[in-house]
């Protein structure tokens, strides 16, 4: 991949977080020519020797080291570690960065990060310009990382009203240089979206599987399914930890959807009850014609790169 | 493919229902050289044609035809439509049977077909066989037929006290020569796994896609959507028909299926709405160590072959 004629440089590049997200941002960068030097910081030494032998970043600090003053000469730093990390990351950063240093994330909830980073940086908030790139894999750590995994993907920032232009459109151009799609919505808007979208859907995905694994002998029940199931429940092989995470950073959108979801199922199981075929004809086809539309349609996500996305 | 020592040959099939599940069957039969003669009977003449232009079945007849009295010499007779045709498939065909003539069938549901056979086909009910086997494919009729869609699929067959076992071997080294692992269960215990493995999770991504199907703008929503929405909603695209003859024949089934995922979502609704961490962490750890296993296990339906079940 070549940098396009606006794709901008970084001298340094923090990636705290070196994981399947920090690490194939990195790759990116690396790969379109956007990053002279990639400093790694991260909890695990064994990953962040991977990264550094591998050729992912130039050098490495464990989370216990000295590690926040490498923001003071840092053009941008990307926090990729689980949202629950931030306020602590976020502390330690905060007298450390340099006047023009700006800070993005990778999390999956926007809402409690923008509060986070409000609370943390003080004035140096209007350089925090909180995204959400919708790609992943079911594989983890830097070994997994991907020089190609947003590509055609969509990254969603959340500037704030406090956000300055200048640092949106630094991030802006490294995600584009990095392939991806770049969209903005208000931190709430993003949270309700992808409750629906993403959160909503891992919670159904837990619930089928643990009806199943709750069961006497799940394994003779799972003898006899196909790839409906299948494929409704890969999903539910997701990191149980982080998915707690995001439930309750996000809860109030998704019990709102939960809810809405719920009443939905209720409805059905009347229709059921009552031997309703039209009822049950009409929500199926109303289903169907959406799941059939969106398919067709350019929006629709492509098997070609990451499989899960959080 | 090449017939097993122990494969059988008829002398004439008939299929009724020529579609991608008759028509793979019939492909799969004459392929491993057990079916010297075929015939077709469907509702549309342009399928049936499509069918016997491809060499799939020898001659064809429509269900306005009188079709019953080829079932005198056969030797099996494959019920493939939707099982609410099977009433007047079966009494049209009751008085026609030859004296060795089995019939076996390929519905999604069994309690409700064993019902049908039994006041249909009086004291031939000892050669009805009924069998359900799970493979498919998001394609339909005979120019989808495929003589490998039974390949390492199961097929189980539900066979009453009152069947024939005679004609249960038949039908099963038939399905053994067309690829398939035969399994035998009650009636019952097929209905109700097939709702835990097979129908919920129709309603759960019928019911996901329709939460997003009545929202106000369902494209801006699913714009923002990745490959775990792709994934969870793939058989919401389903036939709404089918899957509305389906829940209702299995509805008692389903009903508690529906009740106790129901039941489900609420405890994660109050975990989440107490901030109980704990508790979700526990359903998600137990659900994803349950799928992590099955994708392990040698009983995960691989991509390989048809993709939807019914």
């Amino acid at each position: 991949m070549r940098p396009s004629r606006a794709a901008p440089r970084l001298h340094k590049l923090l990636v705290i977080g070196v994981g399947l997200i920090g690490g194939s941002f990195a790759a990116a960068l690396r790969a379109a020519g956007c990053a002279e030097r990639i400093v790694g910081i991260g909890r695990a030494r064994a990953n962040l020797d991977d990264a550094r032998r591998s050729g992912l970043v130039d050098a490495t600090f464990t989370l216990d080291a000295d590690w926040a003053r490498e923001a003071r000469d840092a053009d941008l730093v990307l926090l990729a570690t689980p949202v629950t990390q931030y306020p602590a990351l976020l502390s330690a950063l905060a007298g450390q960065l340099g006047p023009r240093t700006v800070v993005t994330d990778a999390g999956s909830t926007k809402q409690d990060v923008v509060a986070a980073a409000a609370a943390a940086l003080g004035p140096a908030v209007a350089r925090f310009v909180p995204g959400h790139p919708i790609a992943g894999s079911e594989r983890s750590g830097a070994a997994a990382a991907d020089a190609r995994l947003f590509r055609d993907r969509e990254v969603i920032l959340t500037p704030t009203s406090a956000t300055d232009p200048a640092a949106q459109a630094l991030v802006t151009a490294l995600w584009q240089a990095a392939g991806a799609r770049v969209t903005t919505l208000s931190a709430e808007a993003h949270d309700r979206v992808l409750a629906t979208v993403s959160h909503l859907p891992h919670l159904v995905a837990f619930a089928l599987m643990d009806l199943i694994a709750t069961r006497a002998d799940p394994h003779a029940v799972l003898a006899h399914a196909g790839s409906g199931l299948r494929d409704v429940t890969r999903i539910a092989a997701s990191s149980p930890s982080m998915w707690r995470d995001i439930a309750l950073a996000n809860r109030a959108a998704l019990a709102d959807d939960l809810d809405a979801y719920a009443a939905g199922l209720a409805r059905m199981a009347e229709s059921l009850a009552a031997g309703d075929g039209a009822a049950l004809l009409a929500t199926f086809e109303r289903a169907a014609a959406t799941r059939r539309a969106w398919s067709a349609s350019t929006a629709f996500p492509s098997a070609a790169s990451g499989d899960d996305d959080a």
